[in-house]
């Protein structure tokens, strides 16, 4: 998987961070995390195929992560799309688009899949979390964060994949190179001609775990972090202020760079990406030096950077 | 006055051009016409001041000329504005700002004066065009061009100036200098300390004509075009296609570069600015020869050119 952040300001835009929205690459296709206005341009300047986008994942309805949302899907429009598309995100986004087809504002004539949760969606779901995609190879789970308005963060986490298969090892049993060795890998023991009944874990290794990231913005440090973000080989979290300015994050719904780089410590994450900085720093290298004092594994978010996970 | 064309591209943006919008500078204000998305960080590049922003007119609800409309709107609420601002534009504005006021998409701490208008507003109208926002120095007027949906077509008329005080021939006559030449100025006649009785028209040149412009996109060619372009000092019209697509130009409501020509040629206007390109034209001057075999005054619009008029 690679994550590339598409837009990392907070609540604006300014002329080198446009706001948010980020990029999940799988092979073959992508999935997108929050829509700020002209979203369609970064995934332009990323050079990703809209095409190959599967499903966009919203977080909440504040502007700058949803203002894009029309603009990108009339595109794909014009573009003649053909492919069904997932929108997941806060209940009110199909009354968000009704008045939009309403007003000839949007512009759709290719499939597309709406999910919307409110939060008692979450309250009534036992883990308090819910599987919202998926697919043979990864799925999505949202659960609910702690921002100003009701907002959804997400974990995407690849499934085991089977294990390695010891091409070595199944010359040496004399298993004939072809279909049986798709069966084995695939789980299933085989006879062989000679009588022999080979199993599955004789030539393939243990599965192997599939990666995982979680997506967490906007949001106060909260324990559905900690728990989306559990074992995850990157977290996204937002850091909106330095630590000087916990009051203004506690009061808008915001986390500073420590408190992010503590979430990540306590959910046992991989790796930190930190993004969603506020404007007030041009340069965000503050609040990467103070996510690192405690989590030395913190990467910075720019616009268009690949990560690789 | 300055027209600056925020983006020139049509449908969705490019690389290269951004999606419509438009701004008319006055002195110390300005006025935008359209918001397609990202029309706010075309403002910053444009270095213009969204606190000067006086009023701004919606053509119509493609999206791509209106999806940048709330980001703008609820930057604006970010950085404290408190003048009033004044929104145009088809009837509907009001229900879709409602509906993402209630969402929290919409962040606003200013007055907004929304003025909706409905094809029937103008039907009822002697003569079919309707005064829709006005200062002491310049009025606009709104019209209905001929598009797929409802569309406004927009001329911005400053008033005559006064004429020119001649200081030179109030010296030969003797007026001293001072708050008599304003008396003048504004067309008052006055008395002289020795009887003399003085009129403006003495020493003040003729009143001097204002400047005019007028948008007109998106449209087929049509006779209020050529109205709001009377006499203007520069006419901006859409010119999305070339004549060979003239048949697509019908079908969706747009107008070819020559098209575009003959209308500035019956309105009489100075000068023809060209605009809203196709995304099939990476170079847009096919569309510059054929509107100038027309009418020789065109200029073509680029993102964040500079257009004195």
């Amino acid at each position: 998987m690679k994550v590339i952040p598409l837009g990392t300001s907070s609540g604006k835009p300014t002329l080198h961070r446009n706001v948010s929205a980020l990029a999940v690459v799988r092979e073959g296709e992508w999935l997108l995390f929050d829509c700020g206005e002209a979203t369609q341009t970064q995934v332009m300047r990323a050079g990703l195929s809209p095409n190959r986008l599967a499903a966009i994942f919203i977080t909440h309805f504040h502007g700058d992560h949803f203002n894009g949302l029309p603009g990108f899907l009339s595109t794909m429009g014009l573009d003649r799309r053909e492919r069904p598309l997932t929108l997941t995100g806060p209940r009110g986004i199909r009354q968000y688009l009704d008045v939009l087809a309403r007003l000839k504002i949007l512009y759709l004539n290719y499939p597309l899949d709406v999910h919307e949760f409110a939060p008692s969606d979450f309250r009534e779901s036992d883990s308090k979390s819910i599987l919202v995609y998926e697919t043979p190879a990864y799925e999505v789970i949202a659960a609910p964060l702690d921002h100003r308005i009701f907002a959804i963060g997400y974990r995407v986490e690849e499934r085991p994949r089977p294990g390695k298969f010891d091409i070595e090892r199944a010359r040496q049993l004399g298993i004939p190179a072809g279909p049986l060795y798709g069966r084995l890998q695939s789980g299933h023991a085989i006879q062989l001609e000679d009588g022999r009944l080979i199993t599955p874990s004789e030539v393939v290794g243990p599965p192997r775990p599939g990666k995982a990231v979680a997506y967490c913005t906007d949001t106060r440090p909260c324990d559905t972090a900690v728990t989306l973000g559990h074992k995850v080989d990157l977290l996204i979290h937002e850091a909106t202020y330095t630590e000087d300015l916990i009051t203004e994050a506690e009061d808008f719904g915001h986390s500073t760079a420590a408190q992010a780089a503590r979430i990540a410590e306590r959910a046992d994450a991989r790796r930190l990406l930190i993004t969603h900085f506020s404007t007030r720093y041009p340069d965000a290298s503050p609040l990467l030096e103070e996510a690192r004092a405690v989590f030395a594994d913190t990467v910075m978010a720019r616009d268009l950077a690949e990560f690789e996970v």
